[in-house]
């Protein structure tokens, strides 16, 4: 995920270790025994869609930026998974959604990240970029730029939408990527 | 979660502030600006059946030393959630498990937790305490000690599998908890 050089309890050293008691290595501080834990973090976002369109991001932002996405971010603190897919369809494309259905569950276990989709429909035709989006549009499910897509988690959910779509069978799908 | 103190990076001093570009107070250092992400953490727990009857481990470390809980825990970098399900239930309580199902998703917003349980049975029955468990034992559904449960999530799903069971249907349950 990212170096750990020092505690952020007491400032001291760390290093990483086993400690005793665990099982596997972890950054643990030299000064006060503290472990730093780190675990994967959830991605939340939604795929929402308006009259059989689907609404899509230009990424403002590094990584992938010039790239399109879905509105997708890092579940928050005091949240749940539901309100932060829809606190980030507001922040990066200011588009409200109505009842969300959680579509899909992706494992990417070499970025220590745990993506999920919820499907969505849109309240209305009303949409605008964030800031950490250049343009936001709606594709006709034929006009995707596939070729143009930021990230594989996201083409691989408007993959499998588009799949679903023709029998209304919306199953939720869990896969692993990478 | 719990209080940051100093940055991770460098060892400088945080404050709780609202950094330049974010919407919200986080751990930012005082030197090199650093921002520690606190996010909510995934655990990832399993609901084993043998022969009808489910396998529950008694705590032996807190917090809720000596009540029965299934065998779950914090998901870890690198792995999937399915693979640290699995994982967790060896370490716990020594039962290797056969097909996994993806049974409950809990939102616990108030402790920044995320809960997955899947449904599994056991390959035999064999299985043994974990250094994290005092005894485990394998329990008719008429006899669970719903008195002695160690966390509302365990009751929660233990009760949603005991409604589901006569229809033979496991559909995935979403709920929010707290």
């Amino acid at each position: 995920m990212f170096k750990i050089n020092y505690c952020n309890q007491c400032g001291g050293k760390t290093a990483f270790r086993i400690a005793e008691g665990e099982d596997r290595k972890r950054d643990v501080c030299h000064d006060c025994g503290f472990i730093q834990y780190l675990n994967p973090r959830i991605i939340v976002g939604t795929l929402p869609t308006y009259q059989g369109k689907v609404l899509l991001c230009r990424r403002a932002i590094e990584p992938r930026k010039g790239y399109w996405t879905l509105p997708a971010g890092f579940m928050e603190c005091g949240e749940t998974a539901a309100d932060g897919a829809r606190r980030e369809t507001m922040e990066e494309a200011g588009a409200q959604l109505t009842d969300l259905h959680l579509y899909a569950l992706y494992d990417v276990p070499m970025i220590d990240q745990f993506y999920m989709f919820y499907r969505a429909e849109m309240l209305s035709g009303d949409f605008s970029a964030g800031v950490e989006s250049l343009e936001v549009e709606l594709f006709a499910l034929t006009d995707i730029p596939w070729g143009e897509m930021a990230f594989p988690t996201i083409t691989k959910v408007l993959r499998q939408y588009i799949d679903d779509l023709p029998s209304g069978h919306f199953n939720l799908v869990e896969a692993r990527i990478g």
